[in-house]
């Protein structure tokens, strides 16, 4: 990938020395797209169409709910920023309701990062739980969070949910339920980290959604398909992987987002920043999962036409690229994470207007 | 040094007088940095052009990461406020990724100033552990503390790290694993505290930087050369304290910024504020970190001219220089280090823009 990517920047490079003086910086990102375009036209998703054939009209008569109720499970000792992002995104987006389940020592933090977050303290690390007690402690853990999962349209699975062993045995069973009861989810993370070990959670469950970066995906690709990661033929590996996979739908994160469900692919290369900050892709996953339940209950009511997680993966990656090309605008070097989802918004207004 | 400055200041004085006016202010801090310039010609670093020179040009095709992951160790029951300045600071500059690792007390604290930051509760104070527990707790601290080791591009060890004495052997025991590792170090506040009494810890070790104040740098004066600081010859005895060390990189902060790694001595004396509100010393060793990651990184590359930790320490020099003025310029006698912060990317912009 790091070949093929270079020979896009190289011709970039060539493209914008032709172009020369002062326009140089404004084009830079449009020439991006432009060329990735060209170069792969079959793929390019009409990401912008999609995101506003999804998102529902606000109108007047409608209550609390209708516009979604996400939860993200994520958040422990070491890590609260990345459930925070996520959870406060998909409200940002439009979402009514955004739920944390997190551990007990997460929630306080988490709760004072936003008064708008519903956190749920509900999950137990190991160094907190003895040996004789984590059958009951995991039971209870799963009774609790079952009494809100019928309320959920949509699931993020992963962001800061650490790697503890029984704190992951306890995301499983939930997982399990979450499939019984036809809730989609998108596992990002620690998620990633568990479901590449555990293939069975999603494993022909066409609501799940998997969003790896560079190294998540490579160690996807090493587990399912028992080779390494193919940069000259990327598109057709991805639509493998998701097939070998049974239809589940992947969002590979890169220079261009490419994502398939094992029946079809497809690309975004829209906007985009050059900042790589930690905690975009919770952005991206607290998207994806409003976008999804939006194209879902669309879907049901239009008949199909794409997967509704194809396209809340789509809108969800145009929305991201977008806002975070509008924060880099105008932080620069200095952006962060919390700069970007300030963006959304503005981003939704300019490609989705509210009326 | 006092008589020193003396003397600068009265000539500015004079200087200003005969400016007259309505101009007296905003010349003040152009008049400055020239007198100082003339003064000493041969050290004035070239401080803007080597900041922009080891800093990464953006590129989208870069991934998380790669711009640079900083830990800060600091933070206690007493002081949570600069570790999370020295932090922000390095994420604000541009590094993806920013780490803190503090005592449990102090870590809910930290978290909850930003989300953007990851917390690590490992350390422990002498009152939260029993004196037969001290051995296998320390144990644990480093091991846990040893799992990222190998992921940080840099060290800052001291902001609020406070001098509980079993929290110090920790960080010795840390700082020995981290120089096996190669790991570059920044050390102010707490940590030169430690340093100056445990000198064997950065003796000889060419990636650690000390970034003494007035007083900081006296107790080492002291300690290491076993006399007065002497004002009259300023940079050279600079010059030995740092060779004494056998090489260390030390930043003298004050009215100008000197910076001796023992073969060379430089001066940063553009920009800067008349405030002295506490915490911006912790801005400028975040500061130095960020940039001597990255020109290690420049270094690495394209063979040594100035070693990474004179390069790092005048950058960072430059640009905390630079925020002061700009948040002074705004603020005036208000200004607080979390305003100054806020500078950090329009004078980044200013200094280097990101396109």
């Amino acid at each position: 990938m790091q070949q093929y990517y270079g020979g896009i920047i190289r011709r970039q490079q060539h493209l914008i020395r032709c172009l020369g003086g002062d326009r140089q910086r404004n084009t830079l990102l449009s020439v991006n797209t432009r060329m990735q375009s060209v170069m792969n036209p079959t793929l390019e998703a009409d990401s912008l169409s999609i995101l506003r054939s999804i998102s529902p009209t606000l109108d007047s008569s409608k209550h609390k709910g209708q516009a979604g109720k996400i939860a993200v499970l994520g958040g422990c000792r070491e890590y609260t920023g990345a459930p925070y992002f996520s959870a406060i995104s998909a409200l940002k987006i439009g979402a009514d309701l955004s739920h944390v389940i997190c551990t007990k020592d997460a929630a306080p933090v988490i709760k004072s990062y936003s008064p708008e977050l519903i956190v749920h303290p509900l999950l137990e690390e190991s160094y907190s739980v003895r040996e004789e007690d984590r059958k009951s402690v995991s039971t209870l853990v799963l009774a609790e969070v079952d009494k809100w999962m019928e309320r959920f349209d949509c699931l993020v699975i992963g962001p800061g949910l650490g790697r503890d062993p029984f704190l992951l045995d306890c995301v499983s069973d939930i997982m399990k339920h979450a499939r019984q009861s036809n809730v989609p989810m998108v596992i990002d993370g620690d998620g990633l980290f568990l479901v590449t070990n555990r293939l069975d959670l999603v494993s022909g469950y066409p609501l799940a959604v998997l969003t790896p970066n560079v190294n998540e995906y490579k160690r996807l690709v090493q587990k399912v398909l028992n080779c390494e990661v193919n940069d000259q033929d990327g598109p057709q590996q991805l639509l493998s992987l998701a097939s070998s996979i049974g239809g589940v739908t992947i969002l590979r994160k890169g220079l261009s987002d490419y994502i398939s469900d094992g029946k079809e692919v497809r690309s975004v290369s829209i906007f985009g920043s050059p900042r790589r900050c930690g905690g975009q892709g919770d952005i991206l996953s607290g998207s994806v999962a409003v976008f999804l339940a939006w194209a879902r209950k669309l879907v049901d009511k239009e008949g199909p036409t794409m997967s509704p997680t194809m396209l809340g993966c789509i809108a969800g990656s145009a929305l991201m690229r977008k806002a975070a090309s509008l924060a880099f605008e105008d932080k620069k070097r200095s952006t962060l994470t919390s700069d970007i989802i300030e963006c959304l918004g503005r981003s939704l207004e300019d490609i989705c207007p509210a009326r």
